[in-house]
């Protein structure tokens, strides 16, 4: 188990405050509460020097015995309303910090109206602390994305002109969520063919088109370990590529290899995207490259550190990013390559390794 | 496709305000922007009485043009910042109202800081347009309601003892999405086991248990079409059931049947939740049915209108509820019984069908 205490320690040091309140309601931040505390529910948690006090209903009471150690587990209801404003007052060590990127703007009024404490808006203290990454949480990503690029691997053979994306899809996400280990998908595949290839958030579930001879087939997804999620992307060729294909997929390819070859620890964010977008710039497709060259995974998909021309980031040993350029060409058709990497002192580690020297025709 | 128009319409003719604006970042308001436009990706929406503008980037503007009608999109990597306050100067139409549950506080305190016209917090608008369920979209419900049952149905002839929790729910949410018109599952399908069914939110993918005899067996799932989700949940029994099986299979059955024989329009969430929860008092349960009754469904798992002890909701024609009481007995098990209704003028039609009657016996 990972040590959640160091981890609320190192939250509380990086404070001016003393006390850190965070929720999950409906789900929409498991990562801080999973993160502090290993908790995978829904709930409120209030972090103390002292203490940590989690409030949750009945629903998810036995789950956070099992799940957590060494904090308070509180029973209540009213967690989501006025029972959050007792425990601050309870506690009533003022002021009190909480992540204003991470709580709505009802919360903060409710909370506001009816509790003794100051309430002191921060980002999120907690993003600052999950940036660089645990031993243990670089193996959980290295894990997912061998999880993924396995089920991706078993999957290529099937391929075939005639099936849907949809099937295709559901096949990939079965093979990954049955190896032991993957607790998820990372989030929901795209799996995208021909034209919808330039899409870059492309649903194959909901309107799935059929495989088609000179397609390209761009594969975006990943596994879950521990809450630890991958993200890769592929792109093959149905059949023959066509010259066009080739021509974009070495041009990203290129800017692939080149973010890789130089990134390393105290590159600035807009550095790193810079070296790939040079290149796709120089290489006539500058419009074609909407999108920053990465983004940070963890217990998020997306998360710090960015890799943009509007990043405000600086990469340290420990940060796990993607290195993802993509040419897009509305109406025909896109290729992205996306890798994972470990960020060291003097490069990085690629924690993917699915081959992608060349345009892979399958079908 | 919905009339969205009519919709937006509806929703500025609740409003004092003339204008409304809305966002979905990191998927955390599809609903909201698919509800009014059909858009289902990232972006921010600004509806006024003139136009609508739908605010996004390059990663969704094709898709954007391709699942909308009558609205201005612009192209901006700048919508959830600084992008988002130059649209609403440029309607130049103050005060512009916001969903406070909706939005984040940092948000709400970059826009204030960022534009000139005035920002009213209203709780959720939309939710109050959404509650009541349109003729087509009561259509879709319907049909995720009869996906989810059918791969049940399909579901129940493969259990055997020895097979593991996650193989049951990956079988399943397989059989549901490989149906057309199944976009995806409703939400993360819990497949309980044993003791594990008390757990009213478990996750049978991450520390799966495997199925002994005289094991309850409950499942919490549902499938999604055309965004919209049922919620179902049965309770088995894996081999003979034992007495207290048995007897609290029964209890939560009339508590459910009793609810679904009185509840219909003008009703409040007090009182249906009351009708069920008096008879599990009654029964010596009361401290083991933690949760409300029910809640609604739509575009979201969990909507208005709640039937619970705290609701201040009233029941109209048109809204669409689950009925779910449950007894949980903790390190033992619990049984729930959930069925998904239509309110009507004079009780409800139930849209849920799979058998109940008694604890039947799978393995």
């Amino acid at each position: 188990m990972p040590d959640h205490a160091r981890r609320r320690r190192s939250l509380l040091s990086n404070l001016e405050e003393n006390v850190f309140v965070a929720y999950n309601l409906e789900n929409h931040d498991t990562a801080t509460l999973r993160y502090l505390t290993g908790f995978t529910g829904e709930g409120l948690l209030l972090i103390h020097t002292d203490e940590t006090i989690l409030l949750t209903d009945s629903r998810y009471t036995e789950q956070a015995q099992g799940e957590t150690d060494g904090i308070r587990i509180e029973e209540t209801r009213m967690w989501p309303g006025k029972g959050a404003a007792e425990a601050l007052d309870r506690v009533g060590v003022s002021p009190v910090a909480f992540a204003s990127t991470r709580v709505t703007a009802r919360w903060l009024e409710t909370m506001r109206d009816a509790c003794d404490v100051e309430l002191i808006a921060r980002k999120d203290p907690v993003a600052s602390v999950r940036i660089v990454k645990e031993a243990s949480e670089v193996a959980s990503l290295k894990r997912a994305a061998v999880i993924a690029e396995e089920a991706l691997g078993r999957l290529v053979d099937e391929i075939r002109v005639g099936i849907s994306e949809k099937e295709i899809a559901l096949r990939l996400e079965w093979l990954i969520r049955e190896t032991d280990g993957a607790e998820q998908i990372a989030f929901e595949s795209n799996v995208s063919s021909g034209p919808n290839t330039s899409l870059n958030h492309y649903s194959p579930f909901r309107h799935p088109r059929t495989l088609q001879t000179g397609d390209l087939l761009l594969f975006d997804f990943g596994a879950c370990v521990d809450g630890y999620r991958s993200d890769i992307t592929r792109t093959f060729s149905v059949g023959t590529a066509t010259p066009e294909a080739k021509e974009i997929y070495d041009l990203v390819l290129r800017a692939n290899l080149a973010a890789i070859e130089r990134v390393k620890a105290g590159m600035s964010g807009v550095e790193t995207d810079a070296i790939a977008r040079e290149l796709i710039v120089d290489g006539g497709h500058g419009d074609h490259f909407g999108h920053g060259l990465g983004h940070g995974i963890g217990l998020e998909v997306h998360e710090g550190p960015g890799l943009s021309p509007r990043s405000e980031d600086t990469l340290e040993p420990g940060m796990v990013v993607t290195v993802e350029p993509g040419v897009y060409l509305p109406g025909r058709g896109g290729v992205r390559i996306e890798d994972d990497v470990v960020i060291t002192a003097d490069g990085c580690e690629v924690i993917t390794s699915f081959p992608k020297d060349r345009l892979i025709e399958v079908g």
